[in-house]
């Protein structure tokens, strides 16, 4: 198979738009920017969706569904938010197409059918949802809202990659409405640990939980809370936010509420989401020049069983043992495919779950039958080992849980390493440049500083970590005085 | 509480229209003909899709994920499809916003961010993917592909109502490709066979299995299998279709394979929907005046425990109960609510329960604690026992299955006594106006004479069912031959 892809060392950023093409996880479609997410990396998407779904039920949360168009009149009701996202907004102007007169066979936009007003496809949803909120809140017993969607959104981005950044993707989207400021903070608190958790018990990325300067916070919020990870390339990904919103939304959609004491106030709100850019931060933390590597906890397969056999009788023997392992695996809930295909030859085979990262391979030949055997081989590290048969249960379940700890340690390993302490700006550009990762350095908390040192070196901050230690120092490109380090990176 | 709704007897489509709102399943939103589906609506949707997509899954269907816009120029690739849908979809020309230099604070459309082709958001997805399919399928060692889309898709409907014709609906989208045209139809056939079965074991609903005539036939189709349903008013509802393609899309986007003889051939396809317009069906079918009935497969809520007490400590004695009642429902797969609210009295939640369908209501007050009983009432036929706390769980799986039997004999009983032969245009009619339901009559098999029984009566051919038997006859309106006779209805 003609599968082989660029070395990381080669050139980071090919391999990284190969590997996501020919593991099949999504390729780009006949719409400028967006993609298709094919069935292996939809998969994954199911997995993740479906562990943070229940996280978010298991705090609180609903799911509901708002619409896609937002009227234009409401989204800029919201002044800052609405200036955010103007830039990359799709815009509907009509709602009907026509036969073309001039063309045979082909349809025009009909101009009769302009709307009156303009419909605007949602970036997101804090404009809709609060001016269905207005209708929902008029008492303390209305709060918390505590209300999560899954959708797919749209942003005109120019420069697309797949998964990272494309003009539509898939996201959930949370949306609570609350009667103090503090409880709306516990609850942006709250979804900003949930996404720390998710990351590293499921997707087996460590995470350095900060806040945002003022220059990177979401428009319209007082607070961004960012889960920020480090690439194998050494560039930050931020990986989800979680934003307290203030009284913004709700003074700008007049949501107000009765308190027990029957005063009339604004409510509170927060809004949190993570996108399909999760699983472009999955393949670039864990995977290798030979391809995918997934954490058990998220792989759509987790055992792959592969028989190598010269004729049926063979086969026949290999799928009884085969179909008695998958019995067994799957009776503790792991997830394994078979492949029988007598299309395609074993050594294509591995070659392709290699490629898409099954955690876990069995091989199971002729010989094997005869001593009880199979091979069982690992994707992460590449070993492999034969082992009884009847101890394949009991070894897959703990090899499982070892390949998730051991991806979570290196990637901490990892990171841990590349958080660099600097004091000057040389310092600062020399690390940036050679060694990348996240720069530790003192700032002097000003907008046009970060600006100035975004403009000169591509690097951001990513945020000030929640756990920054109070520390005296000088900005590293002002010199004017600083009481904590900010981490830069340059990012996805 | 003041939700008492109209009944059914005086104005039926008013009474749908307030259960939907007040039993806060959904409501109109601020975009025209668009609705937002509320955290109890949504949860019955929810669990639709979980069984769906596992029927799905278990007949070797994989989700994926396709663009939500289609270029202009793919969209009218197949023409009978795309005139089909041209009339009601809406269109995306700009992207950009900008800052209106003559209303502080707005922004307009930026005209010179004119796309250079429109873009469709899609009505359904056949053009994109199939757009796709031509890069995924090069061999019959690609075929079958089975692929299912969860997604938003927009119709502008200039008639709207929730649930039932909305400008934007979420539903699935089934989308295959076959080597042979028997294949594309036996899945064909196979989807049609597991939405009725979805209907009848989750819905509760019987439905008719048919085909749709060429007039009623999914633009672009060969063949549209479909479902119908009928509602308590005896208005008929189609409830899911599956299509048979045949070569169509193939060829407007050229997806040859090459066959295991070496040769080139055009792919066969199918399709196959069923929307959110399914809970509207759901209300129609089951629900009465005093509010919604749902059946136990689909409650979000299955039981819900109301105490009823005068003081703090006779509440503590009955949430002993009614914890220890929910962990051993629980345990048995039994969704449970124990509302022990103070802030709104037992007579305000049993209103509320019964109006939001619960099938099963528990009350526990002091002389219950007393005795071991509690007080068992079925939303369904709203009769009420006393049963003892020991056999709660066993009586309440037993009822519960009980429930949703119940309720689909009842429909299936409506529907049977619904459907009336007919042997002159007169009759025809009079049924229609009198007795409504389906009224099965002989047609001449033209689409002139059913589009002209349609404008006099406003009752279209709901399908021709598919243990339909072979009779001589004539046509109602033309006298012209028949040989079997179609179910007309009027219809959602």
């Amino acid at each position: 198979m003609s599968k082989k892809i660029t070395k990381r060392s080669e050139n980071y950023s090919k391999w990284y738009n190969e590997l996501v093409v020919k593991a099949d996880l999504a390729e780009n479609s006949a719409v400028r920017g967006m993609m298709v997410i094919k069935p292996y990396g939809y998969a994954i998407w199911e997995k993740m969706q479906a562990e943070l779904d229940r996280m978010f039920k298991e705090t609180g949360h609903q799911n509901a569904y708002f619409p896609l168009f937002v009227p234009k009149s409401l989204f800029e009701a919201e002044e800052k938010n609405a200036k955010g996202f103007a830039k990359e907004c799709a815009i509907v102007t009509h709602y009907r197409l026509e036969t073309d007169p001039d063309n045979e066979g082909k349809l025009r936009v009909d101009p009769k059918a302009k709307l009156e007003e303009e419909l605007i496809v949602r970036p997101t949803s804090e404009a809709i949802i609060w001016k269905t909120y207005k209708g929902w809140i008029q008492s303390y017993r209305d709060l918390p809202l505590l209300i999560n969607q899954w959708a797919n959104v749209v942003r005109w981005e120019m420069r697309t990659r797949l998964f990272l950044r494309t003009a539509e993707f898939l996201w959930q989207e949370g949306h609570t409405a609350h009667a103090t400021s503090e409880e709306a903070l516990i609850e942006a608190k709250q979804m900003h640990d949930i996404y720390a958790t998710f990351l590293k018990d499921f997707m087996a990325i460590p995470v350095i939980k900060g806040e945002k300067t003022e220059n990177e916070r979401f428009a319209g919020a007082i607070s961004t809370f960012t889960v920020e990870a480090l690439m194998q390339d050494g560039k930050a990904l931020q990986a989800g936010t979680s934003h307290f919103l203030g009284q913004n939304f709700a003074k700008a959609f007049d949501v107000k509420f009765t308190t027990k004491e029957g005063k009339q106030e604004h409510v509170w709100a927060t809004s949190w989401g993570v996108t399909t850019r999760l699983i472009g931060a999955l393949v670039m933390t864990h995977s290798d020049d030979n391809g995918l590597v997934l954490p058990p906890n998220l792989a759509p397969i987790q055992v792959v069983i592969v028989p190598i056999h010269r004729n049926e009788e063979q086969l026949n023997a290999i799928s009884e043992v085969a179909d008695d392992l998958t019995k067994k695996l799957r009776a503790v809930g792991v997830s394994v495919k078979y492949d029988n295909r007598t299309t395609h030859k074993p050594g294509f085979k591995f070659a392709e779950y290699e490629l898409k990262g099954v955690p876990l391979r069995i091989a199971i030949g002729p010989r094997d039958i005869e001593n009880g055997t199979v091979e069982l081989a690992r994707r992460d590290t590449l070993s492999k080992d034969y082992i009884k048969q009847n101890e394949v249960t009991t070894i897959v379940v703990d090899l499982l849980k070892e390949i998730q700890e051991t991806l979570y340690t290196k990637a901490l390993n990892f990171r841990d390493t590349h958080i660099t302490e600097v004091n000057s700006f040389e310092e600062f550009k020399k690390v940036l440049e050679n060694k990348g990762g996240f720069i530790s350095a003192h700032w002097d908390g000003t907008v046009e500083t970060e600006k100035e040192i975004k403009k000169l070196t591509k690097a951001s901050i990513r945020c000030v970590a929640l756990d920054v230690k109070q520390e005296e120092g000088v900005c590293i490109l002002t010199g004017k005085p600083s009481s904590k380090r900010v981490l830069f990176a340059k990012a996805y």
